[in-house]
């Protein structure tokens, strides 16, 4: 049995782990910490919970970026590897996780779908010919209208891959998650598109994450190493 | 100067090879075989033509398969390296050209655009992810409808590389050529499309070809080798 | 208080439907019937029911063609509403309709997307001009592969309206409903897609239905009629 | 036999009139004016090719907005319709343009091709619905990176019709013209996308509107009146 603990469990990814986690009967959630705890936040009342995690336990992170510090001495201190799916990370934090890294496994990545992943390997391989017979680029990104950051994370990631490139950011409805590459040149277009039909993506990933990282001493990953 | 011969010169293809060499001064058609001459072709008519081409001569081929024969032939006694983008070869036909290229060099392709053989790349490279992580895949490939072939080599080609999928195909007015995968999983949509919007990107494949071969002793090559 | 009745309760549109309605007091739900019991159905066992619907009360089909008899006796003798989203009647079971929509108000239709009404209408509105202009057309239309029919229902109704077009069908893991229609000419495309993101749509379709449908005294409708 | 005068008579779509006019019977081209003349454009010089033009003359302006007035001059002098797709003018010089339409037939359109006159006419006709569900709407318009206008006059027409609406502009390489709308509500998607495949498409409509125009007496028409 595999225990789980999440941060940000009351947020739209956290609610759907709990909800696709009860009908498997290889995990059990031991506790969380919700947007409104996250303040208030004190290591003491859960010590019994992080004890008792010590085997096959994991901790999930989808909460706030501020929260990082105490989830990273949490996961030393109580050697539990860690996966994190928030973002919005300054340099600063991210060299602490990278340093936390050296005790604990950690696996840190701005979209865990499979797709998306599929499509960034992809671009590492073709990138150096997109060069060479000179095309240009572009990223669409399309979002439902209460995502907050523009452009997403996922072009920006994208987007780093690809020499001279520009990212257009549509925020419209009900979208889960779209992203469009162009790659054209005078004389031919090609086209990747991505689309998220369900959220469960996302979860899978996630579910895909646990038990790759259960068998890590240490280090610091993406979902490159836990899919390919 | 680089001294070309066509079989095949009043093709779609032929004629704009010879459009696009004449502005071009690294080339020279020393001369072709057209539709009507194949069948009563005789290599002692231009014997002349291919002594004169020893030296940074290039055959290349967009006739019909029935006439491989009589090109390689001509291509092995005079030393000449050969592009093929004549489409329909049988088995035993390959074969043969197989056999040539021990002593001549050779370059055979359906498709010889850039973003066709990057996306040949492409899915070559992330096929075992596609089993691995079971997705589903659909090729769609439109073309005008005086394009004979159903499917197209270019889809037969693809869909090859692709474990399970299926290929759609649409004849359709001006389309030169458009090709479009399909991979999906329960949650999440990739869609990888081509688009040629000029003949033109097939000539400056066959350009690349031209200076690629040059250098070139024996062997038989892909656009792949070409390209990448 | 809209009261509902529901032939096809267990189904994929039928449990939505109870679902969305739950959260919605303006609406309560009666009673239904499943497809184990349409096999034994017996009008008398819900005679109270249906009694006590005729103020503000609506049938809803999305059962199985064969039971439409009994649906529309009910409809008549209880002089209740009828919104129906089965599909598959032959000729005579359509004339049937129309006949008892001479007593009773009926909405009959493939598909209750506001999207794909807008689609129907699009087209119904410009083919006149595709054939004026002599443009060709292709439908693709790509479904789960739980779907029976091949092309849909929706895709067959599109193409009524197109002179000159075929259909493509595409059943392929999780897409729940997703038209393409290509018109092109010898010098331009022109696309339309329909996708649905959520099957909601359709009982948003239905809830409109209802409201709509309860001034009306007999005739037979279309979304058509609903929506514009 | 129709007798044309062109403005802009060098210019991309100039030189593509004279191609496709030169192999059609029914055409002459009299003169024609090209960028350089048009600082120093003298009436007089031209005044017997106008005379000559009296039966069946059109006038054709793909010039610059600035030299408007000097062709309504002629155009109203010697009664010869106008076929305007300049685009750029102000409010002043539409002004005019109408006031002079009092006196002589004259076509204005951003755009000559049939399939974006088409969607044109698709968005008038469903606006009111898009606004009745609650639609949001993007255009996106992708042109060749030497188009000067940021967002397109097409895409700005187009926006004109849709009410909430934004424009997203990408220019790249060689695509001739390319306009998606994307059409979102909470639930379902719908993309409208034209793609220009060749630049004939709008010389094609100039061969329309030269015969429409002729059999007209004053007024000023859009590509609605010839096509619809």
């Amino acid at each position: 049995m595999i225990k789980i603990f999440i941060f940000g469990i009351t947020g739209k990814i956290g609610k759907l782990i709990i909800k696709l986690i009860k009908i498997n009967k290889n995990f059990i959630i031991l506790g969380g910490i919700n947007k409104m705890n996250l303040f208030f936040f004190k290591i003491k009342k859960y010590k019994n919970i992080f004890l008792n995690m010590k085997k096959n336990g994991v901790l999930i992170d989808f909460s706030d970026s501020f929260l990082i510090k105490e989830i990273l001495l949490i996961s030393i201190k109580y050697k539990l590897p860690l996966i994190i799916g928030t973002t919005g990370f300054n340099l600063l934090k991210l060299k602490i996780i990278k340093k936390a890294s050296k005790n604990i496994p950690i696996i840190i990545s701005y979209n865990m779908s499979i797709g998306i992943n599929l499509i960034n390997l992809i671009i590492s391989n073709i990138n150096i010919f997109l060069i060479k017979f000179n095309f240009d680029s572009y990223i669409i990104d399309i979002h439902h209208n209460k995502k907050k950051d523009i452009p997403s994370g996922t072009s920006l990631m994208l987007s780093s891959k690809i020499k001279k490139n520009n990212i257009l950011s549509l925020r419209i409805k009900n979208i889960i998650g779209n992203h469009i590459i162009y790659i054209i040149s005078n004389y031919e277009i090609i086209k990747i598109e991505h689309f998220v039909i369900n959220r469960k993506i996302f979860i899978l990933g996630i579910l895909y994450s646990i038990f790759w990282i259960l068998n890590k001493k240490k280090g610091c990953f993406s979902m490159y190493d836990v899919f390919f």
